[in-house]
């Protein structure tokens, strides 16, 4: 057995049994394994940021790391900003990074860059695997890395020699270790500031935002009359009827600022306390009083749903029904408005849709109209690298194929998508078409980068010329019809909501993605 | 004057005068300043590998270095495999990298991530930007750390707060170091190879393969009898009627090894000894016999031009004549095949055209065939890192305008461009519609990853389905008439030869882009 066919082996007995790849030339072999050793499903990826963006969707519907194949250094390099925005939501990869042969490397091939360096800036985990004996042991340690809570990006980078020489040995699964508890006193500090304090904010993030944890948190909300909300991005936050109506921090400073201006105190569950994404001339760093106290109840790593039954229970807060959001809305007409989309979203999604959010200025209303939608997953980017959105769908397209095989049902995945950042990694449709992907994309075609256009005027000018040739995509406008049908995913404009609402429905009614260019 | 302000004003005054671009929150004010100090040309691209690529061939048309405008860490992330391929070209860039306020950095906001690690494996020269009254003084040490030969990759990050501060000063430009001359031992040195011995290979890299330098080697191997070479990539070779027919060192290890077997004696001319792209087990990494004697003429960082006349004259070579190439083929006719391709190109090419290559596996024969073309220029993609070409023939068509605006002539770039590849960055294709540029696309359309096929059939199976998934771009087929068209690009599909010389005919006697989607 070759140093590849152990690797194989090992990531299928650790469980990792979806493989995003781009492969290339020093990872023939290993490629050669996968198709010699059934059991891993490999997905292409037209470009490596498709691919590491989508191995962070599934692993955000899935809970489980998938690996992904990448290609030397400036392969990975491709790939960084995703990884980026995986690593901001804590979601489990397990990369594998072809590279030169160990005793090729001092030669400097053309290829030859600094992949360990450039891994290390978005992995909890690096290692170059150094002989074929290893790469199992060096594999099943990866995936370890991947899987301890709340999930890490672990990268094995592979020499080429290490695949092909013999000696391969098929490493035993290693333990996951244990999600870390909360500190019990954490838990008696938060209770005593929830019984003694007024003005307390309970800051939800991480798994903090599914519902079983939202339960808990309603019940101590109740018992306390504490503010509940979430973080600004969410990794994946289980929504609609029967779950939390929470609202989420504003990403505008001044909005922040002002929703967090009365927080006396502030409890961090899985969450981190808000700062600005950006910092601007004169205004603070930190987005919550300097007055206000600051307790964690649990970090980010530790089990944040446990932490809040121990608060419950700690405080000794009764059951409390989750309110009721009202009817479900109307689907919205006319004109595209954020307030209409959201509407008609929360009016004809599916039960259990996932939705990829990277609507960043069009979509920071959504929340509020969509509460009383059926239950469905909100995914949000976590990292601000743009171009997060169509990977995220995709590889959430096959999480849910992956689950529905396993027993899991139907659902449908719905991307919000600015055109702007849609852009970035358009390449995904591609991949939404090969997989026939259950996804619908919705994209918001202002044809500028609207968010810089606002951030423009906030330094104190209207943009000229150079500065529009910068923040505007017009001139000429992107055709997304032509785009998706370029890459064989089916496709229509839409002007009005109405337009927009049946081509959603349609689609939502047929098994392969198809992509909506909502003109707004 | 803030810290932006005497950036502009220092990058213009240092003779930096195209900004390729795609900025964010934390650049606004850099966007502002260019806004309102004259005399910058800002370029979009859509996703930041377009934008160093540009920068990169840019460079290698023009010989003078453009800025780059990117956004924070995963900006420079997204770029990095294009930095990685103008490293490998030894291209001059001045990166400009916005970032979190220096105060913010601590908060460890979402996009706050390692730029200056990332920057270093690409970059010769990184620095961090502390305050604004620094910041002009950076970046004249940037101009001249991206000048200094034979070019450098520069990369100035600048935390917003030194954008947005007043006390900036505008600094004056800094000497550009002198071109270092090579040591006149290793002139007599090479002198005395080439008196002397038998099977001497001269092998031609970096500006030794442009025409000056050609005419100097010519002289050297009709005195001597010794051989000529070119490096298997090259950034920019002067080809074509009037120039040498030089063939390059071949891809293939086999073939490589082959055409080195009976080379006694290497000399390298801003050249590296030829080593593997990649090792195979059992195949060398050094391509030439490990008997040869090595011995450098010039550096990649030297003056090979003067190196080769010094040796000219420590040789007393006399004038010799370029040999003639032949008639001008005709162009080729039927089913697509390289070597009709390549008659075709060089039947049909406007003069002074310039190439990007892109081609991988299908133009690994054009240059046999195109001696005969008129005089042209040939780019080709340097470190391997593929989504090299779309960016480099958009650059290298703002580099045409650049010079044509000054008293150049027109000029054609023709890009020779793989499907696979072009798939990674086809977002230049917008860049070209918007700024019109004189750049003709043909796109290589074999629907698979076709050196990845022959590299696995080389590690010994034929591939089975998993593997086909991997290196198969079927399924849907890609409609680049499609794509070309969603981004404002005209386009059409040649299935045969004369349909694409007709096309080839017609796009270069119009001033704007085209692409023809070449079925082969």
């Amino acid at each position: 057995m070759n140093g590849a066919e152990s690797l194989v082996h090992t990531l299928l007995r650790s469980g990792v049994e979806v493989c995003f790849a781009n492969p290339g030339t020093s990872e023939m072999h290993f490629v050669a394994a996968l198709d010699r050793v059934p059991g891993m499903r490999c997905v292409l990826g037209l470009q490596e940021n498709v691919v590491t963006g989508a191995a962070d969707g599934y692993f955000r519907v899935t809970d489980r790391p998938a690996a992904t194949l990448l290609h030397c250094g400036p392969g990975l390099g491709n790939g960084l900003a995703n990884l980026h925005n995986a690593r901001r939501a804590r979601s489990g990869i397990v990369n594998i990074v072809g590279d030169q042969a160990t005793y090729h490397r001092p030669f400097d091939a053309p290829l030859t860059a600094d992949t360990e360096g450039w891994a290390r800036g978005v992995s909890g985990w690096v290692r170059t695997a150094a002989k074929a004996t290893e790469v199992g042991s060096d594999a099943a340690v990866a995936v370890q890395a991947a899987r301890t809570a709340p999930g890490q990006i672990a990268t094995l980078i592979l020499p080429s020699d290490t695949c092909w020489d013999e000696g391969g040995a098929v490493a035993d699964p290693l333990p996951v270790p244990a999600v870390p508890q909360a500190d019990p006193l954490a838990i008696r500090n938060a209770a005593r500031t929830l019984r003694e304090k007024r003005n307390v904010l309970l800051l939800l993030g991480g798994r903090a935002v599914r519902a079983g944890a939202q339960r808990l948190a309603r019940r101590i909300e109740a018992a306390t009359g504490c503010r509940l909300l979430a973080e600004g991005s969410n990794a994946r936050m289980e929504r609609g009827r029967g779950r939390l109506q929470l609202e989420r921090v504003p990403y505008p400073a001044d909005q922040a600022l002002a929703a967090l201006k009365e927080v006396e105190h502030l409890i961090l569950v899985g969450s981190r306390a808000p700062v600005g994404f950006f910092a601007y001339p004169g205004v603070p760093s930190r987005h919550y009083p300097e007055s206000a106290s600051v307790t964690v109840l649990a970090r980010p790593e530790q089990d944040a749903e446990a932490a809040l039954a121990a608060l419950v229970e700690e405080l000794g807060a009764p059951e409390a029904a989750i309110p009721d959001p009202g009817p479900r809305p109307e689907p919205g007409r006319g004109a595209p408005t954020p307030e209409g989309l959201a509407r008609t979203l929360a009016a004809l999604m599916p039960e259990n849709s996932i939705v990829a959010d990277e609507s960043v200025s069009f979509g920071r209303g959504f929340f509020r109209e969509s509460h009383a939608a059926p239950p469905h997953d909100w995914m949000q980017i976590m990292g601000g690298a743009i171009g997060c959105g169509l990977p995220l769908a995709t590889g959430a397209g096959i999480g849910v194929q992956a689950m529905r095989d396993s027993g899991g049902g139907d659902r449908r995945v719905i991307g919000l998508q600015a055109d702007g950042s849609a852009m970035y990694t358009l390449q995904s449709l591609w991949t939404q078409a090969r997989e026939k992907l259950p996804v619908t994309t919705i994209i918001l075609a202002n044809r500028k980068y609207q968010i810089l256009l606002g951030e423009y005027r906030n330094v104190g000018a209207n943009p000229g010329r150079t500065a529009m040739d910068m923040l505007d995509l017009g001139n000429p406008d992107l055709d997304w019809v032509r785009l998706a049908a370029g890459m064989g995913v089916e496709a229509a404009r839409a002007e009005t909501l109405e337009a927009c609402g049946d081509l959603l429905t349609q689609s939502c009614a047929r098994p392969g993605p198809f992509l909506i260019e909502l003109v707004i």
